[in-house]
């Protein structure tokens, strides 16, 4: 299935996306694969059958999140420079968010600009993170502090990538398509929560379903000056737990999972979601796995953490709150007392 | 005088330019000044006079080329994470090319990118350097091979700032108004001739003139994929001229002189240029102490030099040549042997 995407708003450069036939590729240029040791000892071999080019370069990184910054985003770059890399050269970002996030970045600066392609190899990458031009690096300040759109020329989605993948990780993904599913498209919330995605057949759809509604957000608010920002649905709240739990306790899919649960406390407060289609949201993240609770320690903390986040601007705190399911609203100006009061429901 | 510009075919925001008419601004955001301590010495109180902000900061690093490199501009970043600035903050070039292709590419990575307004203080970034988005730095490989494609906001050009220009600076920028004029304009370069750009009429006509050819050209082609590279007309052989001199014996739009005449003579070589108007360009460069001539030591050196420029993509060298006054020609797949012909007239 190929979707072909045209950016119209932004007259960005239309791109691809292909799910489940990765052809062979023959490039007539310089091409650098930028991958890490993991997903190049599971997958490269059958990468490489696939993909031919004037030169062909493996440039290998070390794997996780800590390492996307700007040592890492160097050595990319000195290997291009290395290998007289030009403008018609390619860059494929073949891994995760973390391989996708920095090569588009890279691709981004390099002599102003080279065309770059996602390969996701997690199904939160396929979903969500390889679609939609977001790229960028983390500092000491925080994460992906340094960054630029920038699109990809096409994003290829092979699922076969995913069967290697752990149980935890593949929730992960799930979680970032019930977050486009509950704010956008409720025939697709049915759809999942009738499905198994572990079967091939019902995965494929899923996957497509949630890139084409991320790729529509996309080309209607490439810069997340408005639609775009519902794409943050359950990630005000993830972000402030992935911050006190020092990204280590939850997957980052995970952190969305309770950050939409929180999110859905405070829309039912303002009556914009029903107990029952709370619950089945629920229903659905348990079914994957998903966490479905976070004890907060100390409400006070967690409600100064909403102002560390680069999002939030001239202080006041924007919330993707579902409005039943299948429609959103966003609701700024909120009572402090009202946002502790939901968030006490999360303390013992 | 202000030009509105809008970048149709890019889809670029809209920018305006303000020539000669620095007016008050007030920013309802966090506003950083990038600038050096040259510019600051001399303008910087003439420049707060003007501009207010909700909260202001100056930022001022190092004058001169060799300090437009990463470890600077994470000095420009560090400054904006440390002062709390977000995705609605501002920054201001204040200065020259070096300070206007960092701020701009800073500017461009900082959180994905945020506004910028250019101020250029020297004749050459007022009539070339601040309008049409390069940005970027430099690194041990070579000149501006880490960038982006980024556009200011606004362009505001003050030319009461070129008063305490040193006459050789002024004649740099004098260079890149005449490549304009000989590729482009016919008419523009007969105003030029009959000119006195010292007098404050002439001058902000001039640039007035210089910066709608400039914009012109790159609403059309953002990205220099075509008409674009025309602007490089005297520059392929300025950047051999400049690498041979380590970048110290001539200021870039010296080394541009001379690169139009060497260009000028392979126009003559292959037809497209008459002795006479060669004659005339040369006049109006000596008119403002330009230097027509550099002595070319070793040939095949020279010729080598072409080939470690970024934009030689794959090994073939395309020359921007005047076709008469007022018009060009791109052309490529030159035999060697008359390039090296062409050099030998500037060699003993």
């Amino acid at each position: 299935m190929q979707v072909k995407i045209h950016f119209d708003n932004n007259a960005l450069d239309d791109y691809s996306i292909f799910i489940d036939e990765m052809k062979e590729l023959h490039f007539d240029t310089k091409v650098a694969i930028i991958t890490n040791p993991k997903v190049s000892g599971l997958h490269l071999k059958k990468l490489l059958q696939k993909i031919t080019a004037k030169e062909l370069y493996i440039v290998t990184v070390p794997d996780g999140e800590e390492y996307k910054n700007s040592q890492t985003l160097d050595f990319i770059l000195e290997n291009l420079f290395n290998h007289r890399f030009d403008r018609s050269s390619i860059l494929i970002a073949f891994g995760g968010g973390v391989i996708g996030d920095m090569t588009g970045f890279g691709a981004s600066i390099f002599q102003r600009g080279i065309d770059f392609i996602q390969i996701p190899t997690t199904l939160l990458s396929q979903v969500d993170a390889s679609v939609g031009g977001k790229t960028g690096i983390n500092n000491k300040f925080g994460k992906n502090l340094i960054g630029a759109f920038y699109q990809p020329k096409a994003v290829y989605i092979e699922t076969a990538f995913l069967e290697t993948l752990p149980s935890r990780e593949f929730g992960a993904g799930v979680a970032e398509m019930v977050k486009m599913a509950v704010t956008f498209d409720s025939e697709f919330f049915s759809f999942l929560e009738n499905a198994d995605l572990y079967d091939k057949k019902d995965l494929s759809y899923a996957i497509e379903k949630s890139v084409q509604t991320k790729a529509k957000v996309v080309s209607l608010d490439e810069k997340e000056k408005g639609i775009r920002a519902v794409l943050n649905y359950g990630h005000t709240f993830a972000h402030v737990i992935e911050n006190l739990t020092n990204y280590r306790r939850f997957l980052h899919g995970e952190a969305v999972a309770v950050g939409m649960v929180m999110a859905n406390a405070l829309a039912m407060k303002l009556n914009l979601l029903s107990l029952e289609d709370d619950k089945r949201v629920k229903e659905l993240l348990k079914k994957y796995n998903l966490p479905i609770s976070y004890e907060i320690e100390n409400i006070e903390l967690f409600y100064e953490g909403f102002f560390h986040d680069k999002k939030t601007q001239n202080a006041s705190i924007k919330f993707i709150l579902p409005k039943g399911i299948g429609d959103y609203e966003i609701v700024k100006d909120l009572d402090k007392e009202l946002i502790l009061e939901v968030l006490s429901g999360f303390s013992s």
